[in-house]
């Protein structure tokens, strides 16, 4: 359902003026905008068509109901109708909010993504998830919506800042263990674009032949559950929390293989080595727990669904109850906390 | 997709139980909840599940913004899961709020609908329409999400206030023009828990067919394009102006015949007969004009769809330009004006 381009700022133009419609209401990043002036002439071109510009806060401070309110009644007091295009132009936290905005604008508008982060290129822009955060928790309120194109362009990448690009590393890692082919890739000849392009290919494929989440897109979420605990726990960005959520879950089932291997692909991406947060400090299990036990992919009251990895390129899925999962902390939890990578 | 009943409250409290959910979220119209107490033992019953029920805003005043979030932040501080069922009991209004809650929370939810008004019953309930009103409009922003169930519960209509039933009738008489079977069952054996079974079963079938309103479903909108411009300027109940918004494109097409038709089965509904809205007035086209290239309807931008009828059953989807439409007024203002039903 969804086209993936990799383009230049031409070529996004080019497509842009192709879609079938007169009102193409642009959600653009804020500082994107003020950060590519002058790569960016997306906004000033003369498409023959209506343009409506939102130009939205930085980063997750945008998905939230206010602005979710506030850019649903912008674009609506401009005028629009059911074959308006909304095309969001930012990361990942942008895109998740405005593809929930596209889908319920006029019980849901066509849309497409610029990505501008390496995560939003090789993550969050490919599989139709859209949302915003609430009181309770990241994304609990939100959509299933494919956008109709997303169109990579790799100059963004080589203009982010480091900090970005090493928040996008866990993600990429990620991919050189569920994907065979994208682990060979990463090893043999390496170019960024070139993985881009397979990880974004890759997300893409799994997302399509489970679009709702009820079976094989899970695997995605290899790292995340003990990722998203360490986030919270030790204040990481989201690519390093996945990165140290690998790095736990191979650690608690022993295998040191794919330790050994995490470290080679690390050094192929770059990455510097980092002491683990949970280094020389109590492993704190019952927060963790804790929050592995609100977790959204518990997949009822008393359990939850692990990715663990066979061999690479061969993920699978392992129900445990949470009172297994404690044990799993508890009997490594003295070697733990004196490991790192 | 839906299931209809039509079944008493033990009925639906046993099918609320077969549910296979562990927690089931109310949203119950605020003044439904204290008519109906007597009758009403859906809440204190025990089902064997999590019950949680949020109280609603009687009628249009929950659809909006507000009530959205405050809801969603309620449902999420509870403790949801997404197997979690959402059971909607109230008006039109709140089926069209509670399935957008639904639609959205965790990306999408089951729900099912307890119709408390007839124009709910064989309306708002069936479709899988959802939304919520904007400062530009009403339904502006929402979903099309399905229900599982609707559990149709005449008694409520036996107890439905005079003016609820009137606000009603439009939507019934159209159905009787849009199906043969409808128009011969109001002409035969008039039943009202009968018509309002045809008639629920009818909107299913063309919504089933007809999803995202691409085609056939837009003769549902018999009526409602002068229906919605007499709605505003003459400030009338929905009913009554899907009721004139008929007759006014009756006469303007000339159809006698079909006029008398009407009478008839207002006759049979024992609706009283009322002077139409502009008579002896000048009909203000200018005003209905400049609402009806508003309409959501509007199927570009200088031209709108008129639902007409062949014969009793055959409805046909008539483009007019605005120029043709205004011209179609202008011919006839001068009769119109005298003219009532």
């Amino acid at each position: 359902m969804t086209k993936i381009d990799f383009c230049g700022f031409n070529a996004i133009i080019e497509a842009i003026k192709k879609i079938e419609t007169d009102t193409i209401l642009f959600v653009v990043d804020h500082q994107v905008l003020s950060q590519y002036k002058d790569v960016f002439p997306l906004l000033e071109t003369d498409y023959g068509k209506k343009v409506i510009v939102w130009r939205a806060p930085n980063g997750e401070k945008v998905k939230n109901f206010e602005e979710y309110q506030k850019c649903c009644e912008f674009f609506l007091e401009k005028g629009i109708h059911r074959n308006s295009h909304l095309v969001v132009c930012g990361g990942g936290a942008l895109s998740d909010f405005g593809g929930f905005v596209a889908s319920t604008l006029l019980r849901g508008i066509n849309w497409s993504i610029i990505p501008t982060t390496l995560l939003s290129m090789i993550d969050a822009s490919i599989g139709g998830k859209t949302g915003i955060n609430t009181k309770s928790g990241k994304n609990l309120v939100g959509t299933f919506h494919h956008p109709q194109n997303v169109w990579i362009n790799s100059e963004f990448v080589h203009t982010l800042p480091e900090r970005e690009m090493k928040s996008s590393m866990g993600e990429m890692i990620k991919y050189a263990f569920l994907s065979e082919d994208i682990h060979k890739r990463c090893l043999e000849t390496f170019n960024l674009n070139e993985i881009i392009k397979v990880a974004a290919n890759y997300k893409y494929e799994i997302t399509n032949d489970d679009f709702k989440e009820k079976g094989n897109r899970k695997i995605l979420n290899l790292g995340h559950t003990f990722g998203h605990a360490l986030e919270y726990i030790y204040n990481l960005s989201h690519g390093e929390s996945v990165y140290w959520g690998m790095v736990m879950i191979f650690f608690l089932y022993d295998r040191s293989d794919l330790l050994a291997e995490m470290v080679k692909i690390r050094d192929i991406f770059l990455i510097e080595k980092k002491d683990a947060p949970w280094l020389n400090k109590e492993i704190p299990i019952d927060r963790i727990m804790e929050l592995i036990e609100k977790d959204k992919k518990a997949s009822g009251k008393d359990s939850i669904e692990l990715i663990v990895i066979e061999e690479i390129g061969q993920p699978t899925i392992a129900k445990k109850t949470f009172s297994d999962c404690r044990k799993l902390l508890e009997s490594h939890a003295n070697e733990l906390k004196k490991f790192t990578l």
